[in-house]
């Protein structure tokens, strides 16, 4: 039996599996970020015509499902499985995307780093033989994640330096056993981290341990270096919690210099979009993906990426219990492949 | 490539993988039921002597998975990978279960039906051999659900006649690459179902048809008949969910008969403890298959046994948005190897 584990916490796929296609739907504030022209498709509505904000991130994960098929030439039924979920209480935004579908679902709670974790089960599943092609579907929205999170928005709550802005979008990712496009070649299970941080408006800080831990996990099991890669990213530390990251490193004598990225940061202009510490959500990386390593990879702008996604897992009621702030991060190796 | 997909949503596993050990604690009521003498540890305290009952649902997986590694004979950090989730918001239960611990976790959603996606997932890892040892774990607590989903407790609302009670307990099995035990021959992932139920104290009725739709898809993928199986149990329908799937069945001209049961008709006596429709909640399969159904197919009762764990993929703000509950199903098979 073919060992597929390395190390303590990764894995291979020998078999190469490919990212044939990406696709990604966001609201009007992430379509005037930096990355706006290369989203498929933005929507000024914030509610997407539908009448609540869940619905409407419903909304984003389907269109974003839809457009993701569309690319890819297949219809709806398309998929042999998709692995999604999102920030919504019951992760509400998939099972609603995908109900009436006819698509085999394995949902996943991950919160921020979903994205990560579906394009690593995706792999998985693909490189094992489980499925031809495998979707990884991941959202989150601005108006539906304060009001469940913080306050509702008509409070006009004062946000806090460390705070992050929740990026309203869907983005969706087809592996395949054959295509073309990049290849996932390994990837590094994240373990529950707790700093003892108890800011939840400061989420980058709660995450950039679990980073740290899983991205030096993944160079030590699969004897790499960070100069293997020409890009890190982690999902959405922002700011602070990528600063935090590139001490930890610091700490260990690794500099990482121009390599390392993060999507939070990436997705909004910090000096005309008042986003504070960046962007975050389940959808920030999600889209970052779709829209812009992806093709990056593609066009050999990056030969080798590592994609971090890193999720605080942390609910309002540990946070009222004043339960510090529990982190998670996963980590997917993606080539060019030519 | 080995091609390990059969029809539309189904799965094999060649090298079945064994499940080698479960455990289970469950609270005071579920130790009076029917399966009390079964279960490994039961608490008469229901908030397990923490503060809070979410504290308690994380102290409920803790402790199952550490009787696990127990019965296992491994250390704490034994399991290659673990797959968990529950049912309170943003899974907490699971992730504060499992942080320090360091172990490699993958976060699941999948209400009810998480042991069951849980189950299959670490089957699918150990066969395809990205882990050695892989594990799947999930919790449910009547008190923290009630406040969730429905009304504080202190308020003394009326439950209605279709509702179901929430298991308090949690339950952990460990698949391996080798070992004596049950083993996993294959499994069915579910498809999002909806019939239009808005009735959330009516989970058993939404989630029949799900039921009904993975049970066939997994007969037909598989070219199978519910002859083939000695047991097929569904998750957690109660009397009247259960009742739905044997007159779906009965409309296709199969007759289930005494081969078919639920878990949450058997985790409780209607005639001594007052359940209503009878159990519920993602402890009800995962305390049940780990204490009850496992050691029968290790024993021969049931030669072979179709584990099919149902979860409503509602939450109380869709509820509140009147939107009918989706469901979703999952199968696994378990076989006794002797």
């Amino acid at each position: 039996m073919e060992q597929l584990y390395r190390g303590k916490q990764s894995i291979v796929f020998p078999r190469r599996p490919t990212v044939i296609a990406g696709a990604s739907v966001v609201g009007r504030k992430e379509g005037e970020g930096p990355l706006g022209p290369e989203f498929d498709e933005v929507t000024p509505d914030g509610k997407f015509g539908e009448k609540t904000w869940e619905q409407a991130e419903t909304k984003f994960q389907r269109t974003a499902l839809e457009l993701l098929l569309e690319k890819a030439g297949l219809e709806l039924e398309g998929p042999d499985l998709v692995f999604s979920g999102d920030l919504l209480n019951q992760c509400v935004g998939s099972s609603y995307a995908l109900r009436q579908t006819g698509i085999p679902v394995l949902g996943l709670y991950g919160a921020c780093s979903t994205m990560a974790e579906g394009l690593l089960l995706a792999g998985a599943a693909v490189n094992a033989g489980y499925a031809r092609r495998a979707a990884a579907l991941s959202s989150s929205h601005f108006a539906a994640a304060e009001r469940q999170y913080r306050f509702p928005l008509a409070y006009g709550g004062q946000r806090t330096p460390t705070a992050q802005w929740t990026v309203t979008g869907a983005g969706a990712v087809l592996v395949c056993a054959q295509g073309k496009g990049p290849v996932l070649s390994s990837a590094t299970v994240g373990t529950v981290e707790d700093k003892g941080i108890t800011d939840a408006n400061n989420m980058g800080a709660a995450m950039a341990w679990a980073a740290y831990r899983s991205i030096r996990s993944h160079l030590e099991d699969l004897s790499l270096a960070p100069e293997d890669y020409d890009l890190i990213v982690t999902g959405d530390l922002g700011r602070l919690g990528s600063a935090l990251v590139r001490e930890f490193f610091g700490g260990d004598g690794v500099r990482l210099g121009e390599r390392y990225q993060d999507c939070g940061i990436m997705i909004f202009d910090p000096e005309t979009q008042d986003v504070h510490c960046g962007g975050s959500g389940a959808g920030c990386s999600a889209v970052v993906l779709a829209s812009h390593l992806l093709p990056g990879v593609e066009s050999g702008r990056w030969k080798r990426l590592l994609f971090c996604g890193t999720g605080a897992l942390l609910s309002p009621t540990t946070v009222q219990q004043k339960r510090s702030i529990p982190a998670i991060c996963h980590c997917v190796a993606i080539e060019n492949n030519d």
